[in-house]
């Protein structure tokens, strides 16, 4: 398959592995950029010299092409920026903020740009801004997430029919099936968190894969709205924090309930009682810690026998 | 197209009109079945007088299948059932309560029964008390569901790993686009709510039709979770459950807050200001009022131009 995904990338499929906080490290990007995806060093959780280290250990152990996700609500993004472009890094995603904020200079140093939108506001605003394409990230999505709660399945075709940029869909796929399901909404890539999470290089701490394998259907929820939405694994932190929110409780208070560092110390430390650990709902469908690279054949094979199945129906 | 569903239900394609309270009288229905669909009476919002004027109606007009859903929450059932015995409906979708209640009476009726879920513990006890299908509704569905929060896109595949009946998906498909995607994921059949709303034929009042085609994203939201959750559209009535349920409102205190007969004012009687609207998300794709056989011919236009383009791909 060639399309603009793959064109605009350079990668052999249009299938990009998520840039997650604590789970995402070089190890991860480059098994999933050695078996012909797109790997993401998440620099969400990385001050600016571990992100280096990082982009080091990712270039001595792949020649492939790489993207680092950058969330833009962090202070202090200069210096992420000045390690970003030393190492003449290929792609940047954005998320979590204005796009207009730095796809213009981004673009200027000859950075390929993505944004990641949960809205149609965003989307066309990403566009204005010059982003190369959009990932469209739906409510089922593990993580940060948008007001409106759209899901993957309305969120696509609107974005699809509403900018010129190629679409990206996230949220609620970690198969074959789901990827040629989003095509047939009109993406022409998917970016895939929770099933890499569960990957053997993934960073998160074995607690915590273990969790997302364990995770039935509604073991996840939409969280914090009053602060950022986020899609948190039911854990006792996520059962205060329910109770909070139940009795009404401010934004000040949930600030204070959430603290500092949870997210570290439940995906990173595996700390499954008191830790934040942001999962999306597929988790209810991950039922292996596998290899990255055999995940990622899985999913070409599925999506191959599932476009021959599908070219057989007409009604 | 022939598939498990098709046969079940003698219709020519496999898509069904959602039967909604206050929606889909007689007339709906009959326009959907005509055109190769099977439409749904909705049994929810009417006595059983009512009920036995619409069947009989239905059955003046058109010699197709039809179906009534009936929601099991309601008291009274027994005189709803005689209605439906009575008139020989071939096929009862239940909804909103456990399926062991009816299924096995309903059988021995020889009549073909489909129960609305939306998790995979009450699509097992479906399966159990005997159905001969289910529809797996997402959250992003309009009107009453599940509080697991599923999305379609996560919700289809897994249930259909699960169970051998057949599944019908329902919520955010609107489109041939997302009936094409829903059969990706493994459906063999939809069911389409929110579209069938803004048809010429619903019963739906004009000023709630016209809101439906203005929504736009972001324009509903599940509320009620206290209760039994409802996606709704946004109104001044929303504004007031949700400033309620933001400040830790007693499900005592929604309860009188929602009172009596809102859906009616909203749904049939077109108060915009005080009703209770009940739409899925995909309204916010929906711009124009047609015709309910013209949306259906639309719906398997897109289904098989879309498989034909798929049909080309291969990783």
């Amino acid at each position: 398959m060639q399309n603009r995904i793959t064109d605009l990338f350079k990668v052999k499929y249009p299938i990009i592995q998520a840039g997650m906080i604590w789970c995402s490290g070089w190890e991860l990007a480059s098994a999933v950029s050695k078996a012909g995806g797109l790997g993401i060093i998440g620099a969400g959780s990385m001050y600016p010299e571990i992100l280096d280290e990082q982009i080091a250990k990712f270039k001595a152990n792949c020649s492939g092409p790489f993207a680092v996700n950058l969330p833009l609500l962090y202070p202090d993004i200069e210096k992420h920026l000045e390690v970003i472009i030393k190492h003449q890094t290929p792609i940047v995603f954005t998320s979590a903020g204005n796009p207009a904020k730095l796809t213009p200079y981004l673009k200027q140093k000859g950075i390929i740009v993505v944004h990641v939108i949960s809205n149609l506001k965003f989307a066309l605003k990403a566009q204005e801004a010059g982003v190369d394409a959009v990932v469209a990230e739906g409510f089922e999505a593990g993580g940060h997430n948008g007001k409106e709660e759209t899901t993957t399945l309305v969120l696509i075709p609107q974005i699809v029919d509403s900018v010129g940029v190629p679409v990206i869909a996230a949220g609620g796929i970690g198969s074959g099936r789901a990827m040629l399901a989003a095509f047939a909404l009109g993406a022409e890539a998917v970016q895939i968190g929770s099933r890499f999470v569960a990957s053997v290089e993934s960073s998160a701490h074995q607690n915590f894969k273990d969790a997302v394998v364990n995770a039935k259907d509604g073991a996840t929820q939409l969280s914090l709205k009053q602060l950022t939405p986020v899609r948190l694994l039911k854990n006792p932190f996520y059962e205060k924090v329910a109770e909070a929110e139940a009795r009404g409780a401010t934004p000040e208070e949930l600030k204070d309930l959430l603290g500092k560092a949870r997210a570290k110390a439940g995906m990173f430390l595996g700390d499954l009682e008191e830790g934040e650990l942001e999962i999306g709902q597929i988790s209810a469908s991950i039922n292996e810690i596998k290899p990255a690279g055999e995940i990622l054949s899985e999913i070409v094979q599925e999506f191959n026998a599932t476009a021959k199945q599908l070219s057989l129906l007409n009604l």
